[in-house]
């Protein structure tokens, strides 16, 4: 091969080098140990799976997946979440595990650019899961683990806002006729379109007192007092469950003690259509997207045959590390242990002595002394020189 | 969907569960920390690399590569390994950082498998590369943190086999004329099929004297005395070369103190045509296959436009977890503790001094004392139970 190879990696894929790399793992141990303390251990599942199996109960919309063709010529997906791969195994390998189960899991998950645009297409998540508990403590407990995590990773200001699904659902069930309009409406709350979303409301041929309760509905937003300016707002079944669940959640919460981090939105919708109850995201100041997602998806587990409710979060690892000023201690330069050869012996003994008390040691063979005295101008840290004349 | 979804995942792909992805952590918590305090760094690079580049430099044949082909028609790899996209990086956006540079990986590579033979297409490795040093000392380091590794891991039986690709290839230059016979006996030796190159050796015509050293390369396969019947067997050029080679690789070993864990194997070939000077591979008392591999390769990084020499090593993590009694301390099972409603605030709050104290805690919401006790049978560990009558 005469010409040189290209550099180039595919469209949103990166190196993370050493720096980086190890305030990662530093964060990633911290949350390790915060979760495992509340009782989920760790799984891995493959980078790939069929399309036909997790890419089909995937709550990723099919075009942000990374799909490709096998030899075989099956349809492939690098795994877009964690979510959909663990139900799976808690429905197959894990079928006779009596629920709850707690799982969690620290590594990469992919999805598809289409252009180049700064966007990974590959990165890393820590999050869990809570499958077989439908109970409110169950919600509560993900939303308290994501508080405590953000406090582990040393996120200083941060909120986690929380919304119910079937808030949002019952309200334009009540309120707008017509399923097309609705999901105008889903649309823009999922896109944070307020301005549009008034804009469709007013225009609406609907009863101004409906008109009136959807403009309300984006003012829900804020502490314990929108569950009885929400509980206004409604009048019967779905919303009005709703909002009795918030209401029970935020006492769980309390018993927690973490709602100084929470904030109720009663207009948050975090996908599409997947979650089934309380959806919550962590925001932390000076990033508009949220670095934590997550909530309760009770209709996943049946999909591949174990009916169960589940809930469960995700923290974006590149986005935490932009918020947090958590890292490892600095790390201080190797010591740069130099020797010749007639001292290469006592050179490497003192070398792994080092290593045993912990330190970091490089060693490097040299012909003479003039070519220690060059290392010497390298070496960042503490530098040892063993040659023939002695030290 | 009425039909619950299959759980069939791509061939080779698998789960790693808790009970073993534990005892996977734990060794590569071990294996970082040697590895670092001989002046390593860690390293990602992408799952995804185009065939183009990553994957036509890479040792990997290409037929046991994991290609796909992506949305835009390019042909991809899954890594097959994380040597190839080291050099990239080293080539790119390390260009301006001094060699020798020394990074290390503890991550998943991928194969791809023809057919169901319980063989993995996705596996982990931890692995090093020491890039821009040519030395014989930067040989034996590779081969010492070999050793030293495989001492952190636990593994209390094994053998490194040291050979030099130009020792086979010098010597077959020098006893048989034709190449396409040549290649013939390269690939019994990769195939360590000792048999059919005895057959080969003897059907050929040539003197009887070539005929006795092709038979006495097989014995090569000893302690330090291997060194001189080796030099005995060639005259000249480039398998001499080798064996002065390996003499001064092995006193440099000797100086580390690690030559009771190694072998001499003459005949070694690790890879049809990849590495360019001394190899190795570390085998465990009870496995066939190699859990480590390594040497030196001199050409790759050409290939990325800054030439350098290198070597470096690959520790295969489900082979050594098949060999290895070191694991993590048992896990105690998680304190389980129940609370009702009444009492949710002391139950949470109890659970989180717990876990502060590093207790491993599960918290549970019971209606009353009768489901309490259902919850205590189900305890594995210690239990708590905290309704409104007390403890």
């Amino acid at each position: 091969m005469t010409k040189p190879l290209g550099f180039e990696k595919p469209l949103g894929m990166r190196d993370i080098l050493p720096e980086s790399l190890a305030r990662q793992r530093h964060l990633e141990r911290a949350l390790r140990q915060c979760i495992e303390r509340w009782g989920y251990r760790e799984i891995v599942t493959p980078s790939l799976e069929y399309f036909d199996t997790v890419g089909m109960a995937s709550a990723t919309l099919t075009d942000r997946m990374f799909r490709l063709l096998d030899k075989q010529g099956h349809t492939v997906v690098l795994r877009p979440d964690m979510t959909t791969p663990i139900a799976r195994v808690v429905s197959s390998l894990y079928k006779d595990v009596p629920l709850p189960i707690r799982l969690y899991y620290q590594t990469n998950v992919f999805r598809a650019q289409e252009k180049e645009a700064g966007r990974n297409a590959e990165f890393f998540q820590t999050g869990i899961e809570l499958v077989g508990d439908g109970s409110v403590d169950a919600d509560a407990e993900a939303i308290a683990l994501a508080v405590f995590c953000m406090r582990a990773a040393g996120v200083e200001t941060f909120r986690i806002a929380i919304g119910h699904v079937d808030f949002v659902e019952g309200l334009l069930e009540e309120t707008v006729p017509d399923e097309t309009v609705r999901d105008q409406f889903r649309r823009f709350l999922y896109e944070r379109d307020f301005v549009g979303f008034r804009q469709l409301a007013d225009e609406l041929d609907i009863a101004a007192e409906d008109r009136r309760r959807l403009h309300a509905l984006l003012r829900l937003r804020g502490g314990k007092g929108k569950i009885d300016e929400a509980r206004e707002l409604t009048t019967n079944g779905k919303a009005r469950r709703a909002v009795e669940n918030i209401s029970a959640l935020w006492e769980a919460l309390e018993a927690y003690g973490v709602t100084d981090a929470l904030l109720l939105d009663f207009n948050l919708i975090s996908n599409l259509d997947y979650y089934t109850g309380v959806v919550f995201e962590g925001y932390a100041a000076d990033l508009g997207s949220p670095l934590v997602g997550g909530g309760r998806y009770d209709h996943l587990l049946a999909q591949f045959g174990r009916p169960a409710p589940a809930t469960g979060f995700a923290i974006k690892m590149d986005r935490l590390m932009q918020v947090t000023s958590l890292a490892p201690s600095p790390e201080q330069p190797p010591v740069l242990l130099c020797y010749t050869e007639g001292r290469r012996k006592d050179g490497l003994a003192e070398a792994q002595r080092l290593r045993q008390e912990g330190r970091v040691v490089v060693t490097r063979l040299v012909r003479d002394q003039a070519e220690a005295a060059l290392c010497r101008e390298q070496a960042d840290g503490e530098f040892i020189c063993l040659t023939e004349q002695g030290e």
